[in-house]
């Protein structure tokens, strides 16, 4: 497991988010707009129609500034700086569709932009940039009902303290009082954290809008820290001696009870799924096979596969879901379902098309798996 | 009102947070610790037994490295570079207790430090350090049944969009079905945001202790962004242009209506309160004003004072707090309570000692508001 994890975030680390340059490029359309996660009242960083984006820092004493998303140089995006003091800069080719973290090196030292929002990545808050995407619609802030996303604090025994998840309930759910709902534990990667489902991934806003599209059955979502180690920044390494047992413990010892008592919930298998992004993928690989009578349905999202072998109890088994960006090893997740529904399971694979290791794949990996969820 | 608030706001810019320098400084213990609101595994910055902080930032090609907190040259701490690479500095007196708000200045551009968490002030999110105060048991994180914290998506049809605000409910409101809250609507200051009472004032956590201790009567209190306009960054004249009447709408005609539908609340003036700190506090005069029966208890911190004469339906008014840091004007309070004592009113002044216009003067101010609330 831990091999193929590390693979994976190799993966992750080459495909930089950036398509590669074409023999005649495309002259720049000079349209570009302020991302959509830019700090209130902040013009830059910009995007434009065709993906390309566009950094502007102010560091008048700086003798260099790099952007660590694009083509050019070492990785990143070299800025240029004026005589007015700020050093500007546009990647060498359009970006994918969706978000990129990011961050700058200012004279070496490594920064966020002052433009833009931050977000928990790489086990630091790092800036965040959106590329306009054709699908964007269905994670867009509409006119419908929406959900609450809400901090909780739950006690925890076994690290003795008391830890944060956030918990989404759909719309309606404190007025209709006699209804209980079925629960998706969904978990993020490594090096992120609780807030990156609701922040990143919009997973609030894709559950409004498909409830509101008749497309989804109203379910809770709760999200959860999947580790229980702190993490060093630049220790990837920290990985090589993650052991499930202690997470596992605090989600399914702790962290599901107290949502059975604090929400209206329908607290059986049947009505309770776990899902993940990557290495919270492979958390749910390893706890779905370690605790078969808790969840009955699975989703692994750009986080490893189920072989038929290794599942014992197949009969608790409603649904596997295996899902990948189309820059990552799609195949691997369509052979896998393959396999599976050969041997008897309803299995289901899907490709996100033109994305990476990244969270428009995952966004799209959970519009097509909230659908799929409680349904029998 | 904008006078005295823009007034309020100069103090709070000359009070910078650090007290003035003895004339016989004690040695600075060599006893630092990072401090509590640093990202995961961060060393710095780190703070002392007596209130100095710490700062290590590394930026290897970098001239200059300045912190805006301190008592060094042009009002700030300028650190020193070594030869790893690193620059460090020690601010040249003790901090004020409590949280305070800074940002760096790398070769003439402003970034946060990657070392800390972020926190919306100033109309951007800047960097937060925590000085260990006397008192910071009331607010600290402890072992006691936790209430949760909601983010609102509710519609707005005087600004055609939905409008994020925060939730706080207590705890056992989930399980006590039957149960309906009163409501504290508590408002941020000029350049916050509301996620400032959850995050830089940890409004949760000190209710849940004051419930815990039986000191507090259980209730909700709601968070909302208390402007209609995007203020540009770098232009507090914005605040010239402000006008009440956006912000009361959203306020009075939009929230308090979809709170009172989704909340189980005590939706009457007798269980409604209204308070806010600085320009929350200006808000919160005007709109209890303006609308004298919407609320029955009013809170301004380091906001403001009410007279006896502008109030015109005193009978709707069971409780007028007043407080302020007591490197603030302290005295304005207790004047102003002392006169609307003796015009009949229940007022309450309450002076932070030790604080100036800062949110440990704000924690402290809802510690003592927060028993006073729905008494009668």
């Amino acid at each position: 497991m831990k091999t193929m994890f590390l693979a994976t975030l190799f993966a992750a680390i080459l495909t930089s988010g950036v398509a590669l340059a074409q023999a005649n490029p495309p002259a720049v359309a000079e349209d570009f707009k302020p991302s959509v996660l830019n700090q209130p009242g902040q013009e830059y960083p910009q995007v434009n129609s065709q993906g390309y984006a566009r950094f502007r820092i102010e560091a008048p004493q700086a003798d260099s500034v790099r952007v660590s998303l694009g083509l050019g140089g070492r990785g990143g995006t070299r800025l240029t700086k004026s005589a007015d003091g700020f050093f500007t800069g546009t990647t060498a080719g359009p970006m994918d569709e969706g978000f990129h973290y990011y961050h700058l090196t200012v004279d070496g030292g490594k920064f966020n932009d002052p433009g833009t929002l931050n977000y928990y990545g790489s086990t630091r808050w790092e800036s965040g940039i959106e590329i306009p995407a054709h699908d964007q619609d269905f994670y867009a802030l509409k006119d419908v009902p929406h959900g609450h996303v809400q901090q909780v604090l739950f006690p925890s025994r076994s690290t003795n303290t008391s830890r944060r998840a956030f918990v989404y309930t759909p719309p309606g759910y404190e007025k209709n009082t006699k209804t209980k709902y079925p629960v998706l534990y969904l978990q993020h990667g490594w090096g992120e954290d609780e807030t990156a489902w609701s922040n990143q991934g919009r997973a609030n806003l894709i559950m409004d809008n498909m409830i509101a599209e008749g497309k989804v059955k109203p379910f809770i979502i709760v999200m959860n820290y999947g580790m229980t180690n702190v993490i060093k920044p630049g220790a990837p390494g920290g990985l090589r001696s993650f052991k499930i047992e202690p997470f596992q413990t605090v989600l399914v010892d702790e962290l599901i009870p107290y949502i059975d008592a604090n929400f209206r919930t329908l607290a059986n298998p049947s009505n309770r799924a776990m899902a993940g992004l990557s290495m919270g993928g492979f958390e749910t690989h390893a706890i779905t096979l370690n605790k078969p009578g808790v969840f009955g349905y699975y989703g692994l999202m750009s986080g490893g596969v189920y072989t038929p072998e290794e599942i014992k109890d197949r009969s608790k088994v409603k649904l596997i879901f295996l899902s990948s960006g189309s820059k990552e090893n799609p195949d691997r997740v369509r052979k896998a379902a393959t396999d599976l529904k050969a041997a008897g399971f309803h299995a289901v694979s899907y490709v996100s098309e033109g994305t990476a290791h990244e969270f428009q794949t995952w966004r799209r990996s959970l519009r097509e798996l909230a659908p799929l969820l409680f349904r029998n």
